[in-house]
């Protein structure tokens, strides 16, 4: 993916589809070809607005965005996700919490980062199924222990994959995930609370 | 919260109620309690299972979890959750995308660890609203520039909470987030992938 006009070639040449893993090749070779001309293409903002229902239940909403040099206007309606907490932590468990949307976060990334760079790179898969889970210790989280952190203090992610490609290449695919970079590797939040 | 036996007697000495933000305190401090007499109460393990559909379209189901010292058992049924890309990006847009959910687990995270934290030290919440936007340059994840990182390079949180404590006791109370520190911090991720 390193020389956009040689892959875009490679798929103007396949004249018969430009669909691979159901993935619209052209459409994303056209996004390398708009950043290599402009980098402003690429620079994307995702957002979402959250607000608190009661006790362990909240609400995002999800629909602006910003790429490809403008923002979105595709969107006709925002997406709603609810996050809960189970009863055993005195939640009414209507939705997922927290953790685990990091972890849906982190698998669909890496699924999906396997799968478009697959397409780009003309590697057909025919499958892909995941398992993820993350230990924490709460005691981190309730403030009982200072030299327990607060997140998951370990995280494993098994995939299987049913392609030509070999093992290797396909883990490389993967961890092009932004998903994994940003849990693997520390990135600064800057927080900023207004007591109304 | 580090003395749960204190804790307990104040909430116990409120034979009114022992619900504080929609929090059943009582529960929370059970919890503490349970954790202080066995650390094993405290290892939770969250888990998701993830299923790639096609092209942009994943789904991930979410039911088992570890926690309080056993397998869960009181979920019947599984959550689902899709992710999807953007049309810009070769996908359909019918859910959120991947770098979306991780906005709205380390919001919602934020929102609930605030709530819970508040309700244990008896501080009321009457609202919690939030906005949050992450920055990325995608020539990371598309591999166009080894110098660009692949996930987000900035996330900014504004929250507005009304309240009568004060706003640094808020911010304090809301970095006790799993997924602020997940985010925030490193967290080293097993990945093993099986070519089938």
């Amino acid at each position: 993916m390193n020389n956009s006009a040689a892959t875009t070639t490679q798929y103007d040449a396949n004249a018969k589809s430009n669909s691979v893993n159901g993935v619209d090749v052209d459409q994303i070779n056209h996004v390398i070809e708009s950043i290599t001309a402009d980098t402003s293409f690429g620079q994307f903002q995702f957002r979402a607005r959250n607000r608190w229902v009661n006790g362990g239940l909240n609400r995002s909403q999800i629909k602006e965005f910003h790429a490809g040099g403008r923002e979105d206007g595709t969107r006709s309606k925002p997406f709603t996700l609810d996050a809960d907490e189970p009863q055993l932590v005195a939640g009414n468990d209507s939705a997922p919490n927290s953790m685990e949307y990091v972890l849906h976060a982190l698998v669909s990334c890496m699924t999906g980062t396997l799968v478009y760079h697959a397409a780009v790179r003309d590697i057909a898969i025919t499958s892909v199924s995941s398992h993820i889970e993350g230990d924490m210790d709460v005691r981190g989280l309730l403030g009982m222990a200072d030299d327990v952190r607060k997140g998951f203090n370990h995280v494993r992610v098994t995939m299987r994959v049913d392609s030509d490609a070999d093992a290797e290449t396909l883990t490389e695919l993967a961890l092009y995930s932004p998903v994994y970079d940003i849990v693997s590797k520390s990135l600064p939040v800057e927080f900023s609370l207004e007591k109304i």
